[in-house]
């Protein structure tokens, strides 16, 4: 409930910056509580960083299951550049659907690996850390800040360098899909780059929220991208990085998992679509005890 | 301080608890702060379950992370065991450390794939739901009941069914090597038959706390397997899990996830160590600001 307000208010808060930023319109409701929704996580203490923030940044656990996923990801691209099979898209075909997908021919497209920047190419460190400390779980005034000045202050998530050099040697481009907003390209792009990723160009190599009218969803943008590359996969940490039907409004938390384990598409992932673990924020930071739990493990010791 | 503080108090409360139920002397130097301080995690509120147990038991980010890892660890193990050549051991030899370790050849020991049980092969959802709703972190004693009587309670972790079945197929011997207490080898092997993943005997494919003298360190236990088998893959969530010595006294946070990543044994995570996400609990889940995030990635906006 509380954070269900906090949400909200934060979302028309954003607005607003948004607005100001860009010196344009933005699609208030597209933009609203869908985008911030994920932006929403854990209250922290002013001893110590949240719990998921203490696995995410400072654990050795939270380091290896990142750059263990990338490890396997890098050596999946690779095979796949080297495979000499016609390969298909990872994007959904547009009007398909997670449970009745369709995914078209790449026919003779370059390759392409699509990843979104927050908490999958890029740890936030900097401005996670400044949040905590202030007692807040996210502000979209500071992150506006962030997004212009926080090149050298983000780092690579643990394993992103190594494994995106194994790519682009296979002749893959690496290309970045992103809520960070348009208004704020050239600070994203100098995040990346001084982060040891690369270079990114906006609108070639980096899409981002107000490139097209759709706000903060990522389809659009996937399928501009799809329609130049053979996108052979996809890496996010959020199942809106992979397909928008999965943020879906009303979609309950156990819903939104069956819909994203269904048989037609559960072999994605780990096999195209790569999802890195992030407990911090996002919309899989949602819902009460019995969202969460079933009735029938409900449990009590013995009195 | 007084996450510290309550562990403390915790580990007495098992020790206490342990002797009692065991009717057996306990090194209680050895089960205290190292078995418990695993333990700790982030404080739920009446409102909604911990924001790590959100990601955890109830998002489909969490679930397919699981889910994923489970498929190429599985693809690993297949592989492995196919392969013809002479194979090593992926647990550490005797006198061997982290940064210089050595793995023993394993001659013609049949394959062995030894997991963590919590949060790796069991999906603690009964007890974890119970402890968050009474306002707890953490609790000995109704841990302990649960050890007992979870039985039915409990799942198992997303894609853990499917990929024990085919490493069995693929000749391999699924063993667990957990901290739960040989006191309730009866509840915990019915534990895991009931959540679908398999017989498991106390002493034979069951190893648990108490079996020898050296306490929660899982080091002891991974030889005695090591002397009969080849064990070709390592899983859980937490260091412990691979190498006692990451759980070393005294090591920060950063120089265990420098020990835990360096050189020599990078290569092994997701290549015979696999290490699944738990942002709930566990010793990765420690450290203040300063020890969390390093001082040259320090931010803040511009005034």
């Amino acid at each position: 409930m509380i954070r269900g307000l906090a949400a909200s208010i934060a979302a028309l808060t954003l607005a607003l910056a948004s607005c100001a930023a860009q010196g344009q319109q933005v699609a208030a409701p597209v933009l609203s509580k869908d985008a911030l929704a994920t932006q929403i996580g854990e209250k922290p203490t002013s001893a110590s960083p949240p719990t998921g923030q203490q696995w995410l940044y400072g654990s050795a656990e939270g380091s290896i299951a990142s750059a263990q996923l990338y490890k396997a990801m890098a050596q999946y691209v690779r095979a796949k550049a080297l495979n000499r099979a016609i390969k298909s898209q990872t994007v959904l075909a547009d009007g398909s659907t997670p449970d009745a997908p369709r995914f078209e021919s790449c026919g003779s497209k370059p390759l392409a690996a699509v990843f979104d920047a927050d908490e999958t190419l890029l740890w936030n460190v900097g401005a996670m850390r400044y949040m905590a400390e202030q007692g807040k779980d996210f502000d979209p005034v500071i992150w506006n800040a962030w997004e212009k000045s926080g090149a050298g202050k983000a780092l690579a998530m643990p394993g992103a360098i190594d494994a995106l050099k194994i790519m682009r040697d296979a002749g893959v481009t690496i290309i970045a899909n992103t809520n960070r907003t348009a208004a704020n390209a050239k600070g994203t792009e100098d995040t990346l780059r001084m982060a040891g990723l690369g270079e990114f160009k906006h609108k070639d190599t980096l899409y981002l929220m107000g490139d097209d009218a759709t706000g903060s969803s990522k389809d659009g943008r996937r399928a501009a991208i799809a329609a130049k590359y053979c996108v052979i996969a996809l890496a996010g940490d959020q199942l809106g990085d992979f397909v928008q039907a999965f943020n879906a409004k009303g979609l309950s938390v156990a819903d939104r998992r069956k819909l994203a384990t269904n048989p037609a598409i559960a072999d994605m992932w780990g096999n195209g679509w790569f999802l890195f673990s992030n407990p911090v924020y996002g919309p899989s930071i949602r819902g009460g005890y019995d969202e969460i739990f079933t009735a029938d493990t409900k449990w009590e010791p013995a009195k």
